[in-house]
């Protein structure tokens, strides 16, 4: 196989637009800013050899658009910087990028540009282009003692559990929430990310679990892609959330459950 | 190390822009289409174990500029997914990031996001947002059989040599050249995707070498990074460019030199 055919290809498959140029073209609207969002999927690491190729191919891009969801954006396109072992087979790739595009087609993200080279293991990077209204972005650092403490769905996902990223709350939040975060390295690490940028403190009081999930996995867990964020104490929250707690006064960054100090542990790739 | 007290660091550093949150915020310019380009720099695939950090950081960022320069943009900001062995210093990731902040400084190219994992290899893909006057992007698709065929630089470099991208000669080539592409796969390859994205066929006359490259180096070699472009045969090239040949009828690709087809036998990763 060669990377011209490849990508001859792949241009012409539905979802992709403009590859096989030095760069790709995109042309903003007015009145919008832009949401950039870069991750890497890697073997051994983030997943097993043993995944499908079209699964990877859908995680590795909903991963990216679970962060633009946390900034209320609207994604547009993407750019794959995909490396592979030297036997993998065209198809193998094919289908790595029919997965992907599916959740691309389905959530408006057009691929419109990347890379391929080869690796002893898989490593794909995905960059996310979103956009939203000028001013708008939701960011970790809104959020004021007395707002309430909010989240999409149940925690405690094991780490292989299908990402919805959850773009339509997102997209309901912007003008309401005060700050956001996605959960992709476990509510302990994420909510005091939170509490860190927009230097408050956190209560938190109920963590709502999904079927056979223990507290400590729900806490600490990662892989979650649920939506946490802050309303004013008199915004109506949207429906399918749930409150689990409040932001309070006090030391930036700290977390408070149950009496005591929460540390910090979720997945942290430089911490362990 | 962990990548909170990381992250924490770079933040402060100069050249860097609102990392830490999920997704980097760019507001576009009024009637400005932005390029994006993604590219990866794999360790024993693009450079030895033994390459510097720092060299490897600006080498990094500054193959993804040349993209930039080839579409004749001005780079604006850039995301960073790296992926390092656990043994990897924060001394060792500092001077990565010195090394392409160095560069992104020089060109105006702001870090403002990133992604940062383990891996056993050090793996590095960049993504640079350019921006160029609406509808004036240079693209490979706008050669005319009479164009003629020019290239900055000499060529048959040495892999190893420092990457200077021509941003400069790219943004003078806007609204001028039909049309461009950056030499990073050897001048065989780098035309034959001009000539095929424009659906004509290129006359080869004449290779500028650089002291001590041999001939065979500059049509296959790969790594100059240099820009090869056309012009209509009316238009006065730029200062330090070298007419090469021409553009003529014949075959979508096809690339004749000195009475013979050249094969496009430049740095495919997939093709060997």
């Amino acid at each position: 196989m060669n990377e011209l055919a490849l990508v001859d290809r792949l241009r012409r498959t539905k979802g992709v637009r403009g590859i096989g140029d030095d760069c790709a073209v995109f042309r903003p609207r007015a009145g919008e800013d832009l949401l950039l969002k870069t991750d890497q999927l890697i073997e051994g690491v983030h997943f097993p050899r043993t995944m499908r190729a079209e699964t990877m191919g859908e995680r590795a891009l909903a991963r990216a658009l679970s962060d633009i969801a946390a900034a209320g954006g609207d994604p547009r396109c993407c750019l794959v910087a995909l490396a592979v072992p030297r036997i993998t087979t065209e198809r193998w790739i094919l289908s790595f990028f029919r997965g992907l595009l599916r959740l691309g087609t389905k959530t408006g993200t057009v691929l419109v540009g990347g890379d391929l080279a080869h690796n002893d293991k898989v490593h794909c990077s995905v960059m996310v282009v979103g956009a939203v209204k000028r001013g708008k972005a939701l960011t970790r650092a809104g959020a004021r003692p007395g707002d309430q403490l909010y989240v999409s769905g149940r925690l405690g996902k094991p780490w292989d559990q299908k990402i919805v990223p959850r773009l339509a709350l997102g997209q309901k939040l912007v003008g309401k929430a005060t700050a956001c975060i996605d959960l992709s390295d476990g509510l302990s690490l994420d909510l005091h990310r939170l509490c860190k940028e927009s230097r408050v403190a956190a209560q938190l009081e109920h963590v709502p679990l999904v079927r056979g999930a223990n507290l400590e996995r729900a806490l600490h867990g990662g892989e979650d892609y649920e939506l946490l964020f802050t309303l004013s104490p008199r915004a109506k929250p949207p429906a399918g959330t749930t409150r689990i707690g409040a932001i309070v006064r006090g030391t930036a960054g700290a977390v408070w459950f149950k009496g005591k100090k929460l540390a910090p542990r979720g997945y942290d790739h430089f911490a362990r």
